[in-house]
């Protein structure tokens, strides 16, 4: 079977082997099988479970394949039952007893999503965007006081830095790792049998719920405070809810980034290797494909929140409507894996263009001045500042002068225009020193998130 | 590669092979190869490319391979060039020029995608879902006699049978096939070239219209009335739209039918093989997996019908960011006819549970006759039948009597009651005559969808 | 009570009141009482009925208001009994037994809300978009011949005119505009009660389908084929899906002018009133809100949809969790019209910057023109054309010469460039020229949409 | 205006004062209002405002109504300066410059944002849902020892208590409140101007984020750590998906308790009010109308958090596509509020059917036992328990004898059956008392989370 076979592009253009080290079919029997491990050595350590059953079950379970697995399912039409099964053939007879002893099918399944969820947020998903969070904080650091239009619903408003810019993300995308780190840490495992009452394992153990402990402590979960057959969806809804949002937060940069790519503004590019085509029949084309391809991705993990959240519903001790789309929800990792590990990629690569960064600061001759001017004039006690700047620049869009030159001529605002301090006149003629604080916030950020993620 | 280390559960566990013949990146590949294929074609018929040119090429056409595109891939980051690269690599240079001649890329894409998705509704989606039509058409008519109680709120409410019940299915399902015959028709192609205004293809042809229209018609396929760079999203997205409203009538009809194998309620039951386990530790569990199933591939489907939606905006000419997402849109068909084959085995071999029908009818002591009661009490005349008949059904749930019983020792009652005709009587002694038409409907509607659907 | 005091913006800064006179709940119970009435008339025709008491009861339909419904409805905690309740107040005790006859709840409800609902459609919908449609066609036709650089992935392509732009708009609006009005005529009524087996109705008449036409015919509506205590759910899925399809093609339109509004780009201005303030602090601004809010809005509708296609499951003869949900149809409705009244005022007034298209078609040095020339090179059977005109692209990039310079002073083209025709080597000097049939297909499409809408 | 006028049903079906008096467009604008003085109070703090300029325009902001601002608006397309306009309208002269200093109008949106989704979810949303908390704790502690036959796939699986299936539901719930209480916390205000670099406060203060955490201190917030024009959109994005957890809590009990009531079931009832109608033609009826509304505002819910996942993105400093669709996060508040509440009063009053329980307990004729069975015969060694229990059920099934009955017959199981201990044996005969701990965990959590929420 060639990859090129299969339907879903999660297994073909955007199959990554990391992430399926944890989220393939073949992982998931994997970690049902450690998880049913779990469970026959705390059995031994209770002294339950004699040790050469113990490494009889170890060395079985070590041997299963999702292959036989699947095979057997198909007789038995149960998934775990014949993962059981799997195991229970390869051992001796008396060590079969204590294979799946007083488990259900979901103390396995629920405890080895808990483990493989945690696993690739900790091991995957956040290494991936921490390594987007450093290439964001390196370029807030060295574009910290390059001085940038400030837009807003497109339009010019007052200048910013392109490293402050970036230091949004920086925090914003910092606080989704740490949400995203403690959640997968919330997640917890079950092993509470077959309606959560601790039924089965009621008839062997006078502590039921600390031999549950014992079992988790194995796979390093912790119980769910209250199970029925499965787990309690929420913490798992809760992590998938953020990823969601750490995708949105990179859909918004690579939106922000392909506009700034337009033929028309250029203030950044995207590294074009050299064989690369743009078009199939457009030569000169450099398209941003690397945050379309973001943007895209993106729209495809939105929506798919909805199906976690419909699995919260699950009728009395549980019905099996959350079994299938429940496996979807590796899916939404890996793009969004895909997506952090693309951005990071194209990210570290932009070039910014100052001379462009320039020529559209100066497009709208000096009106991003106008905001300063109506404050300012405010302050001196113009009854209409606002109303007044207004006119102001309509006469500017219509003329050939700046706003600058405008209000110098204007004889009305000559005598506030006296009383404003140097500094303060200054910002009419260079109106890209009104950057505020951004230069000095770019890098507080930037060092503040080195520390709080150790980068 | 084995499908086990999929991440994706369309590709392991739902991979069905029938849909990957259309869906699969190998089959996309194939699509994109009959396209350049048919501009060729086009081209020959008009004397351009000569017949050796035409002849190289289509061999070259039937050699590609995807791993070959691929690999050409990493080198152009661009699929469709590198798949032009690979076919002009395998044909001598004079065939060269007619390669790709005044297409752009989403000529071949937007032409592949209409072609395969209309393929794959036409040739695996509705007759899996024609299969599970007639099923029903069957049980229908089988059943349109078996008195079932109507339940409302999940309460007992009046007689229907439960053929009447499963032509509700048949009638909606019906529509929805048609509905996809048709908009599978709707997806058009497109030629019109980078940015749908046949700007190359008028260097060339006096015709560009025609021109596209001869191309199309190689794949049997009209033109779309305007495009841009892609063709317009409204058609595929009204398919998409169709196919989730297909799955929402299955999903109902597997709702209602594992709600009767409800241990209370039993009247039908989902067939269960020899060796089937129910549970891995409750060896009497006969769970209606397969609906539960069809239920839970609907709950993966219906929020992705957003990312449809979604795609519908792409800017100016056209934006790459309905690339990734609309990969996806095969997933759903994938589902849809996952739960179109399973849902039809499963209907195929249900069994209907007459004693339990009979003692649920029973349990209401002939309370669902209140409704004919209160009626024919409002239409003879009694000033406050509905009333009076709900103080008559609190007096018959406290006590032992039925509620015909009830109302015959009612002395307000005896003179309407006197007044009622036999047949009107007689709903009160047998509740469960009182299912109005149901049995001839149920008869009417199976015979109509078998014509409509030649089925 | 103030319309600020309501929680949904639908209800203050959306309401919309010829809307509200089909979708407020107000309105609802106009419909729910014309179906009572609706009932009544066809009894009388029957002769079931006699005339007083079809006056009587007419009369009584005409009074019943929303507050005493709701008044009686503390009380019976039903909302259809309420209503029948209040009309029976009003009616001689001779009229009451006509009143609701046969009738379930939803034979009321599911009637009222396909009449409202097909009747907002064709009445304040439909016209809301052909407005908009009109104003788009005439753009298109104005602006047919106004050449525009086509751009895609943001990036300048190859070029387009403005009206062929729009056109793309009016292929796509129009079209879902047809299929809204077909979508609005297939909303069917119902009258077969409680389980859709007209188990009521047969106790009075021996064609209870022949008698629900009748009633249903009274209001305008068609039967539909099968119910149970609800209609059929998917022909109102449909519609709403269709809906959901038009506030995606409006918020493509809206995207599309909001950036070309960007203030490097500025080939479209919204217009600005006198008085208008752009931002509360930036008197310069000219935002472009009235597209942003387009695609705002788009936000609120596509979601919803999913809302609609998890009311497809009712259980049984049906469960009642459709109930408040469905109410929220009637919000999508409103939204789309504010979506399309308020784009018609915008587009109507846009005025198209000639100089600034002028501008930046001239942006990128004529490398615009490298797809045509890359087409005629291979058609002259250049070996490698594609490659050969990309690294022209490359030198014009770094150079200051245009693209026609480049390529006249490159020895390798000379050759080529000798056996173009004229118009062909034309559009190198001239590359606006390169529009293909832009212009035509404008005018075309334009004239094609007039006709199909009648407008 | 009446209510009844309105379109959307959270205006007139489900309107709630309590949450109106937060969410409504009147409080809104109160709600800016108090931000509007905040930032006079800390201009005057900094004794840059005289204190007469504070008073004056204390004043005019309790006087400004939602009427004028919007009339204003009229005029000025802009919302926040309307309302500046308003204040400015009603103070002296020399208090005007004072009005909205150094802020942009999403320093006040965003502000009153912040501050109005705290307060409603803390003085509303998490008392309404603490409510229902408690009245699921006392029914948790009430029916701790009420055997339950548990449910899974809707099939008898083994006991549980149903105050244990309550408790459930109380640590899911309890730990959303938590979530609530904490994420209400989180929301941020921002006073940094138009791009969020401090530009326009800049000119005026050494310390502009000094001044910022002012100004918000006055409103009890804190400010964000970095901003465009607007805040964060995550914090919100978390407060909302915690909501959509908490109606999804819900909506699972709320589906439980509806499945609970149905006839065949009947182990739980809805109270029903004297004078209530269950249907308008079956009187009959006593439907769970409570609990379904509940699942269908959950229906409304949940689709809606993509519109604030898709509010995540705004272009480079912001684009204005979040306002509208901003507006209707209320509404998923406000429909949550309703559901707590309703069920609350539902859950206050359901009576719970001990005659039910038990007779549904002994419908399996004790094959509720078999997993038991097959634990203890598997840990006394019998090489194939799981499928010999599996045969014995089926003979159960077939027969007229209890599952003890047959095993009791059973040759092969009696030397098994021997060793075992009483307290075992004795499961067989009665399986109800195989309820584990579920009794214990019932009122542990119970105790638990009164600690937990002091309630």
């Amino acid at each position: 079977m060639s990859k090129f076979d299969n339907i879903s592009p999660v297994d073909y253009r955007y199959f990554d082997e990391e992430v399926a080290k944890f989220l393939s079919d073949t992982a998931y029997t994997k970690y049902k099988l450690a998880v049913e491990l779990a469970l026959v050595k705390a059995l031994a350590k209770r002294g339950i479970c004699p040790p050469e059953a113990l490494k009889d079950i170890e060395k079985a379970c070590a041997e299963v394949t999702p292959e036989e697995a699947c095979a057997e399912e198909e007789k038995t039409r149960h998934d775990i039952r014949a993962l059981v099964n799997c195991i229970r053939a390869k051992v001796s007879d008396s060590a079969k007893p204590y294979v799946h002893m007083t488990a259900t099918s979901y103390d396995i399944i629920d405890t080895a999503n808990a483990a493989r969820f945690r696993d690739v947020t900790r091991e995957i998903l956040v290494p991936a965007l921490s390594d987007l969070e450093k290439t964001l904080i390196a370029i807030a650091e060295r574009e910290a006081e390059t001085v940038q239009v400030g837009r807003t619903h497109g339009q010019h408003a007052v200048p910013i830095t392109f490293g402050y810019a970036i230091a949004g993300y920086v925090s914003r995308l910092g606080q989704s790792i740490l949400a995203l780190q403690d959640l997968a840490g919330q997640l917890k495992g079950k092993f509470s049998g077959a309606v959560g009452a601790y039924n089965a394992s009621s008839l062997f153990f006078d502590d039921p719920e600390g031999f549950e402990k014992d079992v988790l402590a194995e796979m390093g979960l912790e119980p769910v405070e209250s199970a029925t057959q499965v787990t309690q969806p929420e913490p798992m809804a809760r992590l998938m809810a953020e990823v969601t949002i750490a995708a949105g937060v990179m859909a918004n940069l690579a939106d922000d980034m392909r506009h700034l790519q337009r033929t028309e503004i250029g203030e950044i590019g995207e590294e074009f290797s050299a064989t690369q085509v743009g078009s199939s029949t457009m030569p000169q084309k450099r398209n941003p494909i690397n945050f379309e391809n973001a943007k895209s991705l993106w729209k495809i993990i939105v929506p798919r929140i909805v199906t976690v959240f419909m699995d919260q519903i699950s009728e009395h001790q549980r019905d099996l409507t959350n079994s299938a789309s429940g496996r979807t929800y590796a899916e939404t990792i890996a793009y969004t894996v895909s997506m952090a590990k693309r951005l990071t990629k194209t990210m570290q690569k932009i070039s910014v263009d100052k001379a462009h960064l320039e020529a559209n600061m100066a497009l709208q001759k000096g009106m991003i001045a106008a905001e300063p001017l109506y404050i300012l004039l405010a302050s001196l006690g113009h009854p209409d500042a606002h109303e007044k700047v207004r006119t102001l620049t309509l006469e500017t869009q219509k003329g050939g002068k700046s706003l600058e030159d405008v209000a110098l001529a204007d004889a009305e605002l000559a005598p506030y225009l006296e009383k404003m301090a140097d500094v303060q006149k200054n910002i009419l003629k260079n109106p890209a020193s009104y950057t505020g604080v951004a230069a000095e916030k770019a890098k507080k950020i930037a060092r503040e998130w080195k520390k709080n993620l150790s980068l």
